[in-house]
């Protein structure tokens, strides 16, 4: 043995629960994945959640220092509730906090996924140098993290960070909260592929369409990466206007808050260097003189392990 | 005597520079101005700063516990520094709380007028009882301060709580800080004084043209309000369409930083109840659900001893 200290960080999504046995270097020593079966409601979901930390703690011999969860949806991590995931049938409110510590008598800690991402990063990855920064993770919806002064800004309730729903148009697009020109309504997984479908039709020409054989139901942000790999100008098009979008919105946050440096994750984040530099062009060109040559736009370092390694965060960030 | 304790207060402004003895409970115990003369220059503007201190200290026999300033400009509290204040030649960058610290022997804290405004209404006005809300403060520029867990949030350098500078179309009205669509290309006077100026000649019935003898130079905030006040329909549309310019970008610092409280200031505040309404509205449409029954908007208690107030605030909430 060392003298590292170790935390099982549970990566609680829609689909899957990923578990993980993760050092306090943020390195994952083995995971593990059980299905979530959210379908099957709340008592399901926890007992998935149940069978999953027990037979990684039945196998690994390590000693831990508590379990970190990562939960998608309204989380608050004073209370240690989660609320309404998206897509479990009548989950209400569910202090899983307490339950899972009942459960296995070991410290549990608990916070909305992009949180965690961003302790993570924080604590082992490209936020490590940086007092405060945002993380925003593109994916089906835009969320985001802030830290400010190597702190969390969880917020009065906890569900600070809501990136995806600044407008950047007052008029925009409608958004599925209700409200107009909300970043996610352009950049979000569906709404994007929503609006390159409506348009491929003006650019016949785009290798996008060759590589899904005339077939928009495959469009995924994959394959528009793909199409922009090898030149494609609308796939190069599209990635360029997803960064000035996520940079408008950004150039509102980093007036706000006086924040300089962003860091992206999230599945549409592999659209790489293009989409890094449209954003980082797009805030430095809105923001106040003052904050203009400080700017920093940075790909997320933690990857796929994002949720299991930030998850595990927790542990150490809070004891 | 009582054991109140008592500050100086400093509001240096464009124009004037105003001073007050305040007590650690907000009150204003004696108050008096001089003129910044800032085409002087900054030597100028300090000398006019120290003449104005002298004169109070001389005047009045009470103890006081230090000297806080509030000023426009780009302030760092931290340095103690102002960095070109507006209107002011060759200023640079200029430690006003080293110059008065060694003039007076008396601690010296110092903050950009909208932090201070907000520290103010924390203390002793609107946000007594808040433990975050964001202040804006509606005048030539828009401003900010934002009070979250009772502290003043700074960010890195200062320079955060730009509300004013929240994009609220990215394809909007250009600003003069070089972006498109900030709020106060919008809002801010005389940028609204301009769009009302242009609007006029389609309303040749409204009361504002009677009241400024069909003079669109005597436009104000406060003739509009007037004309509003007697059910001038065009008025009352400006003051609606100010109140959701402002709540659009309310809108998206809430859900970025969960925060349901806005406390709204400064000269333009002054369309009153139709304003603030406006923009409760305008928050409650736009804002996740789960902030929506949250939602307060109220005029800052602090009108025109904000300057004062808060800047004396400073003292008691830095010791």
């Amino acid at each position: 043995m060392n003298n590292k200290k170790y935390a099982l960080g549970v990566d609680l999504g829609g689909t899957n629960i990923k578990l993980g046995f993760v050092s306090d270097k943020g390195e994952i020593i083995s995971s593990s994945m059980v299905t979530t079966n959210r379908e099957g409601g709340p008592q399901e979901v926890i007992s998935q959640l149940k069978k999953g930390i027990s037979e990684v703690l039945l196998k690994e011999e390590i000693k831990i220092e508590g379990i970190g969860i990562g939960a998608a949806g309204s989380v608050s991590s004073k209370k240690g509730t989660v609320s309404n995931p998206p897509n479990v049938p009548g989950w209400g409110v569910v202090n899983l906090v307490k339950i899972i510590n009942e459960e296995f008598n070991l410290p549990v800690y608990i916070d909305n996924d992009a949180n965690v991402a961003a302790i993570g990063e924080m604590l082992y990855g490209a936020g490590k140098d940086y007092n405060s920064f945002a993380l925003i993770t593109l994916g089906t919806g835009v969320g985001g993290g802030l830290i400010l002064n190597r702190k969390i800004y969880q917020g009065n309730t906890g569900a600070a960070g809501e990136i995806g729903h600044i407008s950047i148009d007052y008029n925009g697009r409608l958004c599925n909260c209700g409200s107009k020109g909300c970043v996610e309504a352009y950049v979000g997984n569906h709404y994007l592929m929503d609006i390159v479908k409506e348009e491929l039709g003006k650019h016949q020409d785009s290798k996008i369409l060759k590589i899904i054989n005339n077939n928009t139901n495959l469009l995924t942000p994959k394959i528009i990466n793909e199409a922009a790999s090898v030149g494609d100008k609308y796939a190069l098009q599209i990635i360029e206007r997803v960064g000035f979008y996520v940079g408008v919105a950004l150039s509102s946050v980093s007036n706000l808050l006086d924040i300089d440096t962003f860091i992206i994750g999230g599945g549409v984040s592999a659209f790489g260097t293009p989409l890094i530099n449209s954003i980082k062009k797009t805030i430095k060109k809105n923001v106040l003189k003052t904050l203009k040559n400080r700017i920093k736009v940075v790909p997320a370092m933690l990857k796929n392990e994002a949720g299991i390694v930030g998850s595990s965060s927790l542990v150490f960030y809070n004891s």
